[in-house]
Formats: structure tokens, sequence, C-alpha cells
């Protein structure tokens, strides 16, 4: 299972107002097949006018006093999280955690707040009753990725707020994945039920303690309340989407994933079959490597780029009108190079950038070997010939495409090519998802964004993956990730969370993420 | 660096006396290429006859005896020697093992024996001078293998004598792999002087202490005696050739090899140059690890069996006569199963067997991937897109091909393909070493094996490598390893030398090892 939160963090694909013409780079490398990776031809070159929608004109004043007039308490909140470890791999804390934030909802008045068991760790469940017309569901995430303590300026589960050029920052693991951004929502719902005696929607809260884990049970907290989830009418995921300059991201679609190991190994066809031998048995021995790597290279062109499984650029959803308006605001905005020396890459596939880039980034699947090894591959000479090797190896999915078919069409690409032997273990797999930036949610978060902050980007979709199928596909509901804020360090050491920022930092502090969620609340009330 | 004791102790090729005929299979894996696997046409198929050699007729009893009565301090010889540790690979015992050799050559009566500096461990020189007519040359290495004691029945440098279901044997590191052999030759030299005054003819011992890590550095110590060296008539190698029957195997040649390492890392011409990057970019990022895959799938035909790199079949000398005679020979004695059986391989390349799979193995070079890495190779998910792909990669030459000129074929094929900047960094190369069964010397040891052998095959190469072109090529000398005797566990726990023989045991014993030797160094003097 691959890990979302760094997909959600990665840094949004930066394009420049130029397109360039490279048609000519793009047809060399498929001279030897008839398979293309497909383009999109897109019908306008207008931009999505992110400002037409107007800022969210709603003012909670009492509630704002309130959450103001408590910041303290509600930055012991965070820490009060942050000091309990819950790092999913190891097992540590992960079920204290989980009670905590049960007991949280029973504290802030939530009808039912309740562990969720699963074959992993447990879910919580927690539904807060305002007897309104409205639900909104949150998705949440307590668990955290594991530390190296040695390697952090203040030790990640002290939760100390320090010093930084930031401003006043939280650090601890989990600061910014997830559990500030979360606890902040909390602070706000908090701070509107001591004002106003109860909230203006009702929420239920499906968290899972095994994100960091790649969500392989969060299916199971689904099935539990299935048909409660679908009464409500969107989904958000509490996060910090925010730079310094103030400007947030938003983003509206991920793609899907298969993530398999694929071995080849000796056997009746040939190769050594018990264990390694001698390397000069090559002249009469088949090798398992070479196979493997036959079978590799034969998935794709020359350039590794074109994808010549058959059926794997089949049943794409091309751009729609509105996300051709997000991507041509998008290309607009951004520039290629500055995300090329983030990267360290020279140029992308193609010396494609622009329009043509991001497309080909968001609109076709990928495939990639993430690991490979066989034989020796220690320091020096050894003279062998391997009886097994094995890779790693992922396609993200765009909207459209299924996983089951994705993985029969490598089964059957591998058969049909005479690889019959070469095993496939499938890893995980799911499809992608995608929220409309029309939808009411969608519209709603862009009017409290416009209130708040510096300049918005709306990305019809990134190029990594989450789960969040389980809500668009599956529930048939709208899901943004949402929040102010500005957090460093997901799954690095020296992970943090802004607080108070200093006086040339744009990005919200605690007071003003806590705000934005009151307001997003009010404005899903109606 | 190759290692080519386990080259020579690699199972001799096993073939059937029946031919298949499977020109359809061998033809079906190269439609893609004009590039097709040599084919060697034999213009006989006729067998050498080993019997035809007379065997050694003289006898030298007074030696014979002294040995027979010597036994017991002759083993204590070899145990001296195998008690001294000497593991080249980590620097143990190295010189003091030198030394010990040295001194020995003196005890001898050696009229030189000095170490011979090089950039590594020493070699020692020693020469006796017989003030005779022949010179025989001998090549010696006096390094072991490293040592997992607690995998040991008996310790490693105890050399204690074992009961053994081949009878009585000592256990060492090093025992067969070759300490054994090579001071059972020095006890036959000794034997000589004690009962004679001096040997028949004369001697020089070229040893290395580096043979282990592939003799890096023995041509340094030819350097410094190569016109020496030049004036003898041949080199041997001492080594045990039986089996329990009491067959011998003699081996007239070996392949070359080059060695190296293969490393496409991003770049100018892509993929991510500094660290691995997230997965998802793999939809505008090249590859690194795919363009390594590609490269190297481009080297072979699909089923990795036929090398499509242009000159990779140049310049190969096809089998001579008499080697059509010896591999008449062989093939009629031997059976593919049986190897097959004993490398857990269900079938050699293009289902040959018999001659074609024998020659085929012998006269065409391989291309071998030993090892390959890249990315995350650890367990579970995790999507990466690596910045580097490395493998080690080995072909063994046959007779004719030069490795310079196949490095640079290599070299040119990326380059002509566009991998210019795929790096290869060469570890090692030497071309393969030839000698006729009809020089004087291949008889003569034919010969004293006909006295002493239940049987002999007289191969006319391995498919492994050793650097004996050093003698063949350098100092255009034939060179023939021999000896009697019985070893296993060479590079492995409970490596054995037979010393006594069990009843049911044909394998020669320590004493008529040495008395072989005596034979073969009188057989040499005229």
């Amino acid at each position: 299972m691959n890990k979302y939160i760094p997909l959600l963090l990665m840094p949004l694909l930066l394009v420049s107002a130029c397109e360039n013409n490279s048609t000519k780079e793009a047809e060399k490398s498929n001279i030897e097949t008839e398979i293309k990776r497909p383009k999109y031809t897109f019908s306008t070159d207008e931009m999505y006018q992110i400002e037409s929608v107007p800022a969210y004109s709603g003012e909670h004043q009492a509630i704002y006093q309130h959450i103001d007039e408590s910041i303290d308490d509600h930055i012991k909140e965070l820490q009060r999280w942050l000091r309990q470890p819950s790092v999913s791999a190891q097992n540590i804390g992960v079920r204290d955690m989980a009670e905590m934030v049960r007991s949280d909802f029973e504290t802030l008045g939530f009808a039912e707040a309740n562990l969720v068991e699963t074959k992993g760790h447990p879910g919580v469940w927690g539904y807060y009753d305002a007897g309104a017309e409205k639900t909104l569901l949150v998705y949440m995430m307590y668990d955290v990725q594991p530390v190296n303590e040695e390697d952090w300026l203040s030790p990640p589960f002290e939760a100390n707020l320090i010093d930084h050029e930031l401003g006043k920052v939280i650090m601890a693991r989990g600061a910014t994945n997830q559990k500030g951004p979360q606890r902040a929502f909390l602070n706000a719902l908090s701070s509107i039920i001591a004002v106003e005696g109860k909230l203006p929607v009702n929420i239920m809260i499906a968290a899972e303690g095994e994100e960091e884990l790649g969500s392989p049970n969060y299916g199971q907290i689904v099935d539990a309340y299935e048909e409660r989830m679908k009464q409500a009418s969107g989904v958000i995921f509490p996060m910090s989407s925010q730079n310094a300059e103030g400007k947030s991201s938003m983003i509206l679609g991920v793609k899907g994933i298969i993530y398999f190991e694929i071995e080849a190994k000796g056997g009746e066809w040939g190769g050594p079959s018990v264990a390694e031998i001698h390397g000069s048995y090559k002249g009469i021995v088949d090798s398992p490597t070479l196979r493997l790597l036959q079978a590799i290279s034969s998935m794709t062109s020359k350039d590794g780029n074109t994808i010549l499984i058959p059926g794997f650029y089949d049943d794409i959803i091309p751009p729609s009108d509105e996300e051709q308006l997000l991507i041509n605001r998008t290309v607009h905005e951004r520039d290629d190079k500055t995300l090329q020396a983030s990267t360290g890459v020279s140029r992308w596939i193609d010396d494609q950038t622009g329009r043509e880039a991001l497309v080909d980034l968001l609109y076709n699947p990928t495939l990639n070997v993430d690991g490979i090894w066989s034989g020796y591959t220690g320091v020096g000479t050894k003279t062998i010939l391997p009886h097994i090797a094995t890779a790693k190896m992922d396609s993200r999915l765009p909207l459209g495409q299924s996983p089951e078919k994705m993985f029969a069409n490598i089964r059957n690409h591998l058969d049909k090519n005479g690889y019959n032997d070469i095993e496939i273990r499938p890893f995980s797999g799911y499809p992608a998802a995608q929220t409309s930036v029309n939808a009411e949610l969608s519209q709603k978060i862009i009017s409290v964004y416009n209130k708040y902050t510096q300049g918005l980007s709306v990305n019809p979709r990134i190029a990594g993956s989450a789960p969040f199928y389980q809500f668009t596909e599956r529930l048939k509901l709208p899901m943004v990730p949402m929040g102010l804020g500005l957090g460093r360090g997901a799954h690095a050491p020296n992970e943090i969370f802004l607080i108070h920022p200093a006086e040339n930092v744009k990005a919200a502090g605690l007071a003003d993420i806590e705000k934005a969620y009151v307001d997003l609340i009010y404005s899903l009330a109606h």
C-alpha cells in the first residue's frame, strides 16, 4: 500500500506559461510499436476563475473571540495528542491513541464514540448529532511514522514550542501529518459548541490508525458505517495547505495505484531452480535474471516511458471541460524549472513542458520500478548465475482505470510473451478518486480559502495516490482535503506545525486555522 | 576478478552420447536479429584415444620407499602449512605463510628463495638449480578463502586427521585448495633429493598470495622473472583431479573473462540525479532503473541466450582437429541428465544436449548478470523512483577473443543505442588459455595418469576462467594443472583432502600422489 500523505505533500507540478511543441520528441520513442502514450486535446485555453468564487462572507465573531481567548488551551490539546506516540508500523501507543481520540469525541459531546475493530489497528467512529439537516463526514488518521530520536532537535514526542524562522512552531512527530490539523479541527468544534451550545451540522468522523501502513483495512471501517456515511453531503480531511507566502493548494483528485512484486526463477522452462550456480554455466543455462529484465523491458518502449502492455491506456477518462480550465490555470501560474531543480531532474520525458507535461503526468498511467534485486550485490567480484530475480513495481492509475483490469493486462502480456512462469504478487491496488470543482463542497471550500489565503491553486488532481475512492467511488461523496496552515517535515525528522507565524510569514497560525474551520462548518450548514 | 579454483573444481560437463537435433529451438530465439550464436561444424566423429598414450613405465622404487617410510612426516608437513592461516581477503597470516613457503624452498635446497613484493600480498619465488637441461615451472597459490569457524566439524586451522567415509582425511581450510596438493608436490621433491641427492630437472616456483582475490597482481610476479620463466619447458599447477572411483579429469584450457559493473543514473539525459524521488513522478521523469534494464536487455535476444552486441562472436577460434577428438571422447562418456540434476537445471538452453551443448558452452562467449540492484529492496511497499541502478556482469571469453575488444564492443553497443551516459566499470579482464593435448607436457601427464588412474578424461577446456594466459599467451608455455588425489569442500566448510583412502575408494592417497609427482618429474627430465 502506498503512503498518501507524502503524495499529498508532493510539490504540485509547476509548469511554465509557454508550452513547447515537442511532438517530435514524443513520437521518436515509439517507432517500435503501434502503442502510443495518449495525448489529450483541449477544447479551451481558458482558465478557471478561482477569484470568481465569492469569499465566504459569514462572520462568527463570538466564536473567533473564544478561539483567541482559548488559544493556549488549544495548543495544549495539540500537545496532548502529540505527546501520545502512535507509531502504527511498530505498534507503539496505537491503541492508547485510539482511546484518546474516542474519549475526546465523548468530551466534545458526540452521541457516538467507539473503537471499530479491524484486522489491524482499530478505527475510531464518532457521531455528533446536531439534529441538523446537513452532515459532514471527516476522514482522520491517528497514527504517525516511526522516528529516529537522535535526528531530532527536540524530542519527537515532547511536542515542544520552538522558535523557528517561520514563527512559533510545535515540533513533534505528527505535528503536521496529521494530528495538528485534525486536533485544530476539533478545537474549532469545541469553540462553536462552547459559544453556541451546539454545531450547525451533524459531524461523522471515521478515523483510522493505519494510514502510514497504506490504509489496508480502512474499507472495514467503511463497511461498519457505510449506509450512515452515505447520508453525509461531503467528506473533508483536515490538512495544512499553505506555503510561507500564504498561498493554499487545493486538490480535487488523486490517482489510483497497483503495487506488486514480479519474480523470475529457474524452473521447468530452464535456469537454475535450487540455488545460484557457477557463472560459467551461462553458456548452456538460462538466466532468470536476464529473463526478468527482458520481461520488464518488454513492458515499455526503449526509453522506458511508453507502456507497451496492451490495454494499459484503455478506459482513461480524459480531462473534462472543468478540469481543462483548472489545468490551464495551474499551467499559467507554475514553472517547470523550479520543480525540476527541486527534484534534481534535468528534463521531463520527451522534453515536455507546460500543459503537455502536466496532462501526461495526471492523465496517463505510469509503470515504475521501485526496486530490483538479484544475485550478488556486495563489494567486488562474485561470478554466479543467480536462480531468482525480483522487482517491486507500481503503476499509478488515472481516473477510469480498474486495478483488477490492469493486473490482468500485465498477466496477459507476460503470458502472451511466453513468460507464464514469471510470478506477479499483488501488494495493493485501488482506483483513482475525483471530485468536481463544481461540487458544493468544493465551492464552499474555495469560498473559505478566498476569505483567508494569499492566493489559491486548485489542482484537478495530483500524480500521487490515496485511497479516497472509498469516499468518491464507493460512497459517491465529494471529498476534499482542506485546511489553512503550514507544516513541514512529514515522514522526516523535526516535523513542525506553525502555531504563531512570524511577521513576514503569511500562512495562518493555529487561531486562523480554527476560524477557517468554523467558517467552513457554518457554510456547509445550509 | 574471478576465482579460478571453483572453476577448476566445477563439475566437468557431462553430455550424453546421443545428440538431439534442436536446430528449431536454437533458431526461434533469434528471429529479431541477424546475429546468431555460432555453431561449429565438426570434421570428424572420431574420439581421442587416451589409452593409446603408453603409461609411464619408469619405476623409482627407492624414492617410492622413502615416501612410504616418511609418510607420517609428510602428513605433518601438510599440517604445518594448513595450521598457518593465510586468508588473503582478510589479511590474516598472509605474510607469515609467504615466509613459511620461502623458508621451505630454502630447506629443500633451492638456490633462490625470496619474497616478491607486489601492489598486494607478496609472491614467493623459488629456483632449484639441478644443473639439468630441462626446467619445470610450477604455479602455486599460498592463500586460502575465509572461514566461518562455527560451521566446521573440526577447527579449520587445526588440520586434524579425521575418519571419513572416503578414508582418513585431513580437514582444514586449504586442505585441497591448494595447500595439500602443493605441499605433496614439495614432499615428492624432498624424497627425490633425499634418495638421489638432487632433482633430475630444474624447478622454478612462482607462488602468489592473492589467488582467492582473483590474482590481481600475478602479472607483477611474472614481470620480475619473465625471461627466466620463458626458459621452462612447461608449467604445472598441483591439484587433486580424482573422484572416488579413481578417475582423473585433466584440463587443457580455460576461458578468459571480463567482469564489470554497469550503472545508469539520472543526469543530463533525464531522470532524478541527486536522490530517489516520489514514484508518482514517473509520469514525467525518466527512470534510470528502466534505462539500465532496457540497456542490458538490448544486449541479448529475448531468451537472454544470444548476445546481440555487434562483434561479440568475432575472433573465436573454432574447435581444432585435436579438440574435436577430445570433445567427441568427452561426449561419449558423460551424461547431461546427471549434470542437470546436480545443478538443479531442467534443460540446457535451446534444449541442446550432447556435443551441441558442450561446444556451445566451451566455444562461445557468455553474457551473464551476476547481480543487480536498484531502489527499495526491503519488505513491503515503498513507492520511489530510484536515481541509480547497478548491475554486475561478466562474459566468459573463448580462445581468440580479446578482453579489451570485448569491453569496446559493449561500450560501442551502448553508445550506438543512445546509452552513452551508462557507465561501465571494468573490474577485471583476461583472455583464455589453451594448451595442446599434443604438447610434450600434456602427453607426459597423460602418461603418468595412465599409470595410476582408473580412467582419465581429457577436457580440451572448461567453461570457467583462470588467468593461465600468463603462462600460455605471455610466456608461450604449455600449462596443465596436474595431480592425483581427491579433495572436497573448496570455498566451503569442512574442506578435506584424502590421505589414506578407504578400501572401496580408488582415488590415490598422499603417498601415491607424491609418487606420481616423482614420476612426472623424471618423465620431464628427458
